[in-house]
């Protein structure tokens, strides 16, 4: 790690801020990790187990004496702690976060003063588990993250350098395209199988009754709610439009369903397999 | 094997088809397989590769000296199959299938006087890819195969036994109930990745955009759409209830993301979580 990050501050140990810190130990020339969680027993095991060098309850442990603080808490916590601790903040060269949205993110940095040193990122590499238990060292290996500059003078490259240490392959976009594409790539598909997972508890269908596409296609089901409420409330305008656009497919299924219309059921079946071969 | 399924004969070398000749070559006691496929150049490469003791481009080849014919057709057409083919099947005394639809087949064979000797199966073990190129010796290996005996005569023992010598697990259920718990269990996803793919589509989103999740929920957009028209349309009704509860609660997801309601989003999240952690 070049001088830019040879100090790393992690807010929050969950499944992402856990696996950062667990691959950081694997990055070459490893970085200083202070990290904050608010749950003490994690702080206890992550500075038992070695995984960071300096752990603490409190946030602010994470925010001093570090070139680079990436906030691995939900959008809604990482929106008030810019706010918290704007003073603190002000002092560290590089911010980021792991939020799988980031207009409001960087609204939130801009509104703290801090966009000349902050950049959105988005590590797409969530679980439907989560939680410092399931975090490990090689979540981000091949995993794209989106990085989202807040201003034309943002430290992009030592971010970018960070995730490239642990595996993962960066790649800047701007905000709102960004959450956009998160619509329909992640948050539109936690609707779809959140959705049908509803439904099937309704008829009574127990999940090991699925094939194999119903397991797939509801594997994010357990995903935790509060996050995904978060999210979604995040990001409801493009997440509703990808809705109602697959609502409109869906639409065009039961009436040729009902119509018993064989060209038609074909004609959608025929659009989806065409795209997913394109790629 | 034992007598009942000394000789077995396989209409159709495709995925299914193929995957039960390779897997019946590892059986104990494998048992002579005679075999038919439409396609001149399986039939070659099937008999070269010594996966079958005889192929034919007829498929009246595959119904003679058998003590059991499985048909691995598309539910049309082994409904075809069955009238086109009475007289000779009159003289095999165990007839099974392997669609994904059973009310239908099972009406076929009672209408062609065959109820006495049919029981219907459904190995839940399809893959996106389909065809003899993508058949596999270990498809069937713990996979559930649902077995609805057409009368109370049906020799289901044999049809089990043939499953149980290639690593699946039989389990007899009653053709409608099938056919319900199918239209939520596997063909519903299908409608739901096909609608999520072509909606993607117009969106301009390509499949290597796609978080974990995306990747997910649209594996199976790339299932062969001729031969999941034919699904569709024979299990038409209890494919289009399972999707209109679906679409019920997409709508539900939908209101709460225009009011912005938080605790309404939670509450369906919930619901599917609490399903998913329950099996």
């Amino acid at each position: 790690m070049t001088e830019a990050c040879a100090r790393v501050g992690i807010v929050g140990l969950g499944l992402i801020g856990g696996s950062l810190a667990r691959a950081l130990r694997h990055a070459p020339r490893p970085p200083f990790v202070r990290a904050s969680s608010m749950a003490a027993d994690v702080v206890r095991r992550a500075r038992a187990e070695g995984v960071v060098d300096v752990a603490s309850t409190d946030e602010r442990e994470a925010l001093v004496d570090v070139d680079l603080v990436v906030f691995a808490t939900p959008v809604s916590a990482t929106i008030a702690l810019l706010d918290r601790h704007r003073a603190l903040l002000e002092r560290v060269p590089v911010l980021t976060d792991v939020g799988s949205v980031k207009v409001p993110v960087l609204g939130a940095a801009g509104a703290a003063g801090l966009a000349d040193r902050f950049v959105g990122g988005h590590p797409m590499c969530g679980r439907e588990r989560s939680g410092y238990d399931e975090a490990t060292p090689d979540l981000f290996a091949g995993a794209r993250v989106w990085l989202t500059p807040s201003s034309p003078s943002s430290p992009v490259a030592p971010v970018a350098e960070l995730w490239r240490s642990v595996g993962a392959e960066p790649r800047e976009t701007d905000a709102a395209t960004h959450d956009r594409v998160a619509a329909w790539a992640s948050h539109l598909a936690q609707v779809l199988a959140s959705a049908l997972g509803a439904a099937l508890a309704g008829a009574g269908i127990p999940r090991d009754a699925l094939g194999p596409a119903g397991r797939d296609m509801t594997r994010v089901a357990e995903s935790p709610p509060a996050l995904w409420t978060d999210i979604l409330m995040h990001n409801r305008l493009p997440v509703a439009e990808a809705l109602a656009e697959t609502r409109g497919r869906l639409d065009a299924f039961a009436r040729a369903l009902d119509a018993g219309d064989a060209a038609a059921l074909e004609r959608l079946l025929e659009e989806a397999s065409a795209w997913a071969e394109r790629a």
